[in-house]
């Protein structure tokens, strides 16, 4: 078992924007990956920029393989590459780590944020949910994870799957209503950027209070006047349209 | 004409989120209202507490009249009450200013963003949108609110009313994506607060690129299969459901 004091030995599989900003996070703090598995010339320029030793096959011993592949290359065909004696793990929210088809020493690292390969992030408070099999293998990943954030958390597949399922919520969906909002303004000629306050109030005041209790607006209050306006402003956007009578339905059913 | 150099003297009618909020901004300044008009115990309160006159009628003589009351309050009979003199705005998003049925000076004052009376904003970055009938009574409001924020915009009715539905679509509608998000963790036992670093980062990646570029996720990845996945997962959740699966179609159909 690895004890907390011995370096980890690590390698990086892919160079995706999860592996991209992985490379970063572990580099930052002074513990690069002993190695980055890619064969794409990505992989060849991430490797040179943070001076990782490249591999083209998985015939080095390390003691924890992360792969930051595509949700559907993670498969039985990837797990047998690997060798038996190391821990195997992806990075995906909603994949479960028995896909990997491994008899033992598999697991999950999944830092939940929107991660892009041209966009650093402060990795300190990104929450890094890990599964695995045993005991030691979880202590394993918490010390990895610690490297790079203060906030590992143990979740099983369930929960795992319901936090990948909330994040299409309050990251993909809320995208797309800023979405809705900046076109909307566009074709008013309004600059996006008047909204840009309100935004960060919004998503600040959902923890200062909670968001069933800072849930506002003209459904929250009932006002049908409002409402109707609104609907009608949105006579040349059915999709948008049709987003804003079911929420504002949902919201008008669930107050309180 | 009122020139910049003066003191501008004006009154805040009411005593809700908005009013609470313009007498601590233009107090936090150190150019509190010259009135407070309120018939209410909040009003009382809040007078006291900011030190400004507390009045019961529009009978003082000012430059500006605030009103910061509810939308359907906003009428002729409420506009009559006031001075001839006097311009008299309203700070509603969705109303028109010709409501009020003055012959003359009447205005918006609507500042964009979302308002407790418990939860103190910077004022410096909110954007007020301004609207009035003369250059000059235009100009007056320009140096009303430059007081209290470095955003002061002109918008006309129809600006104002787009800005305010996008307004809904982006802090309305998002807090109830965070609603949602909430409710499926706390039914998994997790903490809300695992989703806090993933919003404030898609709040703050909407303006690095604009939320066109930003859509990620399962629907902008046409990922069929982790779609069926959290359609099953919501089974239990109806009103979620629908709402997946309208706005995943959405994205779907805007994919680019």
């Amino acid at each position: 078992m690895q004890s907390s004091k011995e370096k980890i030995r690590f390698a990086i599989v892919g160079s995706g924007n999860v592996a991209t900003r992985l490379v970063d996070a572990f580099a930052s703090v002074g513990q690069k990956p002993d190695f980055l598995l890619s064969n794409s010339i990505n992989g060849r320029q991430l490797a040179d920029k943070f001076n990782v030793n490249l591999i083209h096959q998985p015939d080095v011993e390390v003691d924890i393989w992360l792969l930051c592949v595509k949700d559907d290359a993670i498969n039985a065909e990837l797990g047998k590459h690997f060798p038996a004696g190391s821990l195997v793990c992806h990075t995906a929210g909603s994949v479960s780590m028995d896909v990997l088809k491994r008899n033992s020493k598999t697991g999950v690292f999944y830092p939940l944020q929107s991660l892009s390969k041209d966009k650093k992030v402060d990795f300190s408070n990104i929450p890094i949910c890990i599964e695995a099999q045993s005991e030691s293998d979880l202590l394993l990943l918490e010390n990895l994870g610690s490297l790079i954030s203060n906030d590992v958390r143990r979740l099983n597949a369930e929960q795992r799957r319901t936090a990948h399922l909330a994040a299409v919520f309050v990251s993909n969906f809320v995208n797309y209503c800023y979405r809705i909002g900046y076109d909307l303004l566009k074709a008013e000629d309004v600059d996006f950027s008047i909204l840009q306050p309100l935004i960060l109030e919004t998503a600040e005041k959902a923890f200062f209070l909670n968001p069933h209790l800072s849930q506002t607006g003209p459904a929250q209050r009932g006002d049908q006047t409002i409402i109707q306006k609104h609907i009608e402003l949105l006579e040349s956007w059915p999709d948008y349209q049709n987003i804003y009578k079911l929420i504002s339905n949902a919201i008008e059913n669930g107050r309180h």
